[in-house]
């Protein structure tokens, strides 16, 4: 199947082999998902397997651009793993609102926007370009864990 | 009175004798709360009174975990009056949507969820874990007067 | 004509003798701009022209809280080309509900508020006090390209 927009992402994702991870669950007083209206607004997604960061360290200084957009992608998977849990299919989803992309980084790093296309270029070849969010990048001082990144988001639902 | 997800924050704060601060005022050309729809949204909260810091310093350095949780309650507790003088009363709140708990840390720092969850742990004990929100925490690189935390939330009304 | 909040941004900005820079484009497999109801979501605006940097460095070291302020101004300036293209017209924006300015600074620097007002004192200026948004500041490690600002914001529309 092409990759036009009224495809369904979780055939996609059949397609492409992904296995998505357990769903994450809480660090805190807090939940993964919260829906108000048509949105679905979710926690910072991270690269851990339950409670068990899979990557750690600096982008720039522990790790490539390359493996920081691993990291990202990891996240986003995660994401979608609490998306997936939260609505039932991931075929509810009429959008991607919007996406942010924090990474801990060396001072000097600039190439933020490669790291990010790990989470933006999947949910590209799961939903499309018309599903596409705006999106938010930036280099932070340090994270949960001394984990990578974060991706933060928010859905659109019927 | 219990915990539960029916009886009012307001009693519960009278309950627990937590006095709020005085609400916050801007610094700049915003304002505090703005609403669209039945969501409302507030300005970054620090630990201040009035306009004064009541705590400045980086985790990890300067401050420890625990006074970094305490800034953080602080710092929510200034978003709630906010919150009581935009709506009248923390009654009209009918789900704490999203919480993010931004912290100037030293780059090594990696407890974050335990300094959120003094902004966290109080919605908990005053609205119950049916209001709970998602959840979004990280370490920066600076912050305003040179406080430790930012608290941001979005709240739904009726 | 008087900045009071019934009259029009668009006859505002020619007043001023404000000319927008091009809209900006991606740098990546996003959008720049997304509606869901009444709100319009905007990735994060730069201070480019194209996909080149206007200015670079590091707020406190490499540039001055007054050319930080500019910058955030060019960013915000680029984000009002952005919503132009998406509306058609900036006099469709009935509020400004959320801005978040993020800045690449050091360590021991403090005027966060100062460099944010480059955004806001623009909105009040085109929009009016009535329109103003919340608004977080806070100050990161890096940013894409080197570029000292990222503004962040969400429009409300009839």
């Amino acid at each position: 199947m092409s990759a036009d927009s009224v495809a369904s992402a979780e055939q996609r994702l059949a397609e492409l082999g992904i296995v998505l991870p357990p769903p994450p669950s809480p660090f805190g007083s807090y939940v993964e998902a919260v829906r108000s209206g048509n949105l679905v607004y979710f926690s910072g997604m991270v690269p851990v397997w339950g409670h068990e960061p899979i990557v750690r360290g600096r982008i720039g200084e522990d790790l490539t651009t390359e493996q920081g957009k691993l990291a990202t992608e990891q996240a986003m998977l995660s994401g979608l793993a609490a998306a997936r849990e939260f609505l039932g299919s991931l075929d509810h989803v009429t959008r991607i609102i919007k996406l942010t992309v924090y990474m801990a980084t060396t001072q000097g790093f600039a190439d933020h926007p490669k790291v990010a296309d790990g989470a933006t270029d999947l949910l590209l070849k799961l939903f499309g370009k018309e599903k596409l969010p705006v999106r938010i990048v930036l280099g932070v001082a340090s994270m949960p864990l001394g984990m990578p990144v974060i991706v933060e988001f928010v859905l659109e639902v019927a």
